[in-house]
């Protein structure tokens, strides 16, 4: 069993990346996902980021990532939203086959897609968007990202970009 | 002028990536080498890493980005050894046109070709490769990667690795 993790700054495709993986039947899960699914069924008035902390200081700082693999089906496995080397680490402590794949736009280009995606959570200045790429760093993401296994980069056209994920993913199952 | 900085973590081809710059005749300097110079004709009993600091507190933290500076000539010039994001800031801060290339290996093939290239600095262990890289990070290395206007990939071979170079380079020049 393979485990692909992908990580990407804010804005840089990797909603994109699964949707490429969905269109394989690749099966994936979005940790963020899956800590609000427990934070909704725990009725704590703990923030989502509170319980997740919480959770982890009770059962162990790689609870997330074992409730991540709990959902682990086929032989190639998504998992979305690690953020942090901490979290690689809780993954390849679980399972010996992880992937870390990063996808890589610049902040021009993310900016300007996040503007255009307009998501509810999109920056609506570019202060916004460097503290929104501030506090993921602060996860370590930038650190994951520079020790990928592989990297995809995102600034050319969505077809493109397709195209290459398509074939990173067929090379890995 | 256009100022092309190149990162990327130890061993993932930067070198090669200015030996393409220096076959189309695009000029370039080493942050290091101008430190070094500036260190021995100072005659100072510091090492290298203490004049350096010691420079910056004296002159101001842009220093060897200046020092950098001076010897640029031509339209395009190149940049290699800038570790952190406060010294991307600095070249920022002294001129507009500012592009910042990273180059991407994965730890594995790096830490093979660094050991294949046995420079006189090549880790011997695992160890010594992951304590080196996370020196890097220190500096937020990661950050200016996972920040880089543009990013190549080298985990493939050098000759699709040069090819790549150099189609990045001639679309800047």
């Amino acid at each position: 069993m393979k485990l692909i993790v992908v990580t990407g700054m804010p804005g840089s495709g990797k909603e994109e990346f699964l949707s490429v993986a969905r269109s394989m039947n690749i099966p994936f899960v979005r940790m963020g996902d899956v800590v609000r699914e427990y934070h909704s069924k725990s009725g704590t008035s703990m923030d989502v980021g509170e319980f997740a902390t919480s959770e982890r200081n009770t059962l162990g700082f790689n609870i997330w990532a074992k409730r991540c693999m709990e959902r682990m089906s086929g032989n190639v496995f998504l998992v979305d939203g690690c953020r942090s080397p901490e979290e690689i680490k809780s993954f390849k402590g679980l399972t010996d086959d992880v992937i870390v794949v990063a996808i890589h736009t610049s902040p021009k280009i993310r900016y300007e897609r996040l503007l255009l995606r307009a998501r509810s959570d999109a920056p609506s200045t570019v202060d916004e968007f460097n503290a929104r790429d501030a506090r993921e760093m602060g996860w370590g993401m930038s650190d994951v990202i520079s020790l990928s296994d592989e990297m995809i980069v995102n600034n050319d056209t969505l077809k493109k970009f397709h195209r290459n994920a398509k074939k990173l993913l067929k090379a890995m199952i």
